[in-house]
C-alpha cells in the first residue's frame, strides 16, 4: 500500500486541491460534535484533499468523544478520505509507542500531527516499524501570538533541516518525507521552511478565520521552491471555522479551493524572480521577519509619501536576541 | 483551596517524601491497566507524595482506557493524593482550552505536563481563569538519546527563565510557580535549570530503571540554589518502572524515599561550596556539558594515572554549534 504522503499527492493532483478541511467540532456533547463533523465531511469531501480532526475538541468529552472521534475517521475513510490527526503528541520510547497505538490502532488515523521539542526519539514510533507508511507534520513554526518567546529562527531552521535530512533518513521510506507546520500568517517562515526542506509537505493552518491569505502562503511556498511546479508545491491549507461556520460549507470550501488553485496558477506564471545570493535573502528575510522593511502608504518625515518605510532599530533588535 | 504546588509542598513535607510514583501501566487490556494501577496505589500511597499516570498507557486501550485513567485518578484521591497527569500536550487557543477541560473535567487531574514549543499560549489555559489552582510542569531539558538534537543550551534556558519570569507573572497566583520538567540523568541541566528558576518545582525523571543516581539530581538541584534547605528543594523524583516491577513494590518506594531523603541530608551536611564567578561556572557546566572533563581512572600517554582527563578538542565542538 502505498505511503500517507504519495496518496495525499495522489489526490491533491486527481482531485485538483489542496484544502484540507479541519474538524474541530465545538460542541456540547459527543454526539453533536460527531454530527457535525459528519455533516462537514458529507458536504466537503469533493473539496478537501484531506480532513484534520483535532483530538482535543473530542477528548474534551471523554471516553464518549473518543468513540465519536474514531466513528468521524471510519466516515473520512467510508467517503475516501485520509484522516490526518491533529493531536500534537510528544513523547519518548514505549509512551511514544502507546500514543501511536492509541492514533493508529485504535482511532484509525493516517497521519498526526507532531511536537519535535525530544528530538527524533518522538517522531520515530509514529513513522517506522508497524506504522511505516503512516505519516506525520512536525511543528515546525507557528504564527500564534507567544510563538517566538520559544521559537527562534535558528530553532525553526533545526527542524525544517532535521526533517529534511538526519529525521528523514531513519524513517521508513514508505513514511518519507516528513512534514513540517509552518503557520500561514507568516509567509516568510514558510519561504523559509521551504528553502530549508524541499520535499516536505508543509501544513499551513491560518487561512481563513486567522486571517492569513491564501495567495501570500501559495506565493511564499513556491517562491521558497528550486523548480516550482503544482506537484512541487506540497502544500496543505486546513481551514475549519471559516468552512463550518459559513452558511453553505460545501460552497465555502469550493470557493477556498479556487482561490488556492487561481493563487498557484497566478504564481506558476510569474516570470522566475531573479537569482538571489543567500547574504540579500538572509537580509531580506531579516528585515521582512522584524518588522523594519513595512510596505504600504507612509507619509515621511519630511513629508514624501512612501510605499514603504525602513526602520533599521528593528534589525538591531534581533541581532541583539541572537 | 491551596493551589496545586502549595498542597505538593505540604505533602512532601508531612510524609517526608520527594518520590512521585510513575503510572505508566504495560497491559494488554484497560481492566489489566487499572488494576496494575489501583495495586499500585494501594501499595505506595504513604511514600508517594504524588502519582503521576502517564495518558499514552491509557489512550492506547481506546475509550475503555480513558475511563479506567478517570478512575485510576479517582482512586489516587481516595487515597489522598494527588494527581499528575503526565500528557505533554501542546496546542493553543480554543484547543489547549479543550485539552484542559479533558484532563480537569473529564479525567481529573489536578496538574498536568505541557511543552513550551508554542510559547505561553499552550501554557496559559491549563494554569488561568477556571484552572487557577491546577498546576503544571513544562518540558525543559531531557535527557533521552536525542534531545539535544533540538533542545539547546540557549532553549532550555529561555524556556526556565520564561517559567520563572514572564509566563509566571502572566499565570494565576494560585497556579505559581510553573514546574520545570528536568531529566535526572544530566545533573548539569539540573543544576543550570534550578540556576535560571529558582522557584520552580523540577519533575526529575530518570532515576531507577534509567540509570540516574538520586543523589546526583537531589546535589544538583540543592547545589543551584542560593539558600539551600528541604522547604526550597522544590524536587519531585519520578519513578515508574524500577517501583512497578519490583518483588515488593511497597518495600522499593519505601527504599527509594529513604535514598533521596538520606541525598538531601548528605548535601545539605555538607559545607556550602566555594563562591564561583559566573564565568567559572559556565567553563563547569561547558566543560562537563560536552564532556570534555571527564572523571574516572585514565592512564594518561605519559603512562601517568589520573583520576580526570581533559579533552580540550569537545570544547570546540560546542563553541562551534553556537
Amino acid at each position: 500500500m502505498a505511503g500517507f504522503f504519495e496518496r495525499l499527492a495522489a489526490r491533491c493532483a486527481s482531485e485538483k486541491t489542496f484544502l484540507c478541511v479541519g474538524l474541530d467540532p465545538r460542541a456540547s456533547s459527543a454526539a453533536e460534535a460527531e454530527a457535525l463533523c459528519v455533516s462537514l465531511i458529507d458536504a466537503t469531501h469533493d473539496v478537501a484533499c484531506c480532513f484534520k480532526p483535532n483530538a482535543a475538541f473530542f477528548e474534551a468529552h471523554g471516553s464518549a468523544g473518543l468513540e465519536a472521534l474514531k466513528r468521524v475517521i471510519a466516515k473520512v475513510h467510508a467517503v475516501g478520505g485520509l484522516a490526518l490527526l491533529d493531536c500534537k503528541r510528544g513523547d519518548i520510547g514505549a509512551t511514544a509507542e502507546a500514543y501511536a497505538k492509541a492514533c493508529y490502532d485504535d482511532l484509525g488515523a493516517d497521519c498526526v500531527t507532531l511536537s519535535p521539542y525530544l528530538g527524533y526519539d518522538a517522531i520515530a514510533p509514529f513513522v517506522t516499524g508497524p506504522y511505516a507508511g503512516k505519516g506525520c507534520f512536525v511543528l515546525c513554526a507557528t504564527s500564534n501570538g507567544s510563538a517566538e518567546e520559544v521559537q527562534s529562527g535558528e530553532l525553526r531552521g533545526t527542524v525544517a533541516t532535521l526533517c529534511g535530512g538526519a529525521w528523514a533518513a531513519q524513517t521508513a521510506e514508505a513514511s518519507r518525507p516528513l512534514g513540517l507546520v509552518v503557520g500561514a500568517t507568516k509567509p516568510a517562515a514558510v519561504a523559509a521552511a521551504r528553502r530549508a526542506n524541499g520535499a516536505a509537505w508543509i501544513l499551513a493552518p491560518g487561512v481563513g478565520a486567522q486571517g492569513a491569505s491564501a495567495s501570500d502562503v501559495v506565493a511564499a511556498a513556491l517562491a521558497g521552491n528550486a523548480a516550482p511546479s503544482r506537484a512541487s508545491l506540497r502544500l496543505v491549507v486546513p481551514v475549519s471555522r471559516a468552512v463550518a461556520n459559513a452558511p453553505d460549507p460545501k460552497a465555502k470550501a469550493a470557493e477556498l479551493r479556487d482561490e488556492i488553485n487561481a493563487a498557484v496558477e497566478c504564481a506558476l506564471a510569474k516570470p522566475p524572480a531573479p537569482s538571489i545570493a543567500p547574504h540579500q535573502r538572509a537580509f531580506i528575510d531579516c528585515v521582512l521577519d522584524t518588522g523594519a522593511l513595512k510596505f504600504g502608504a507612509f507619509t515621511l518625515k519630511s513629508g514624501r509619501a512612501s510605499p514603504y518605510f525602513f526602520n533599521a532599530g528593528k534589525v538591531c533588535d534581533r541581532a541583539g536576541k541572537g
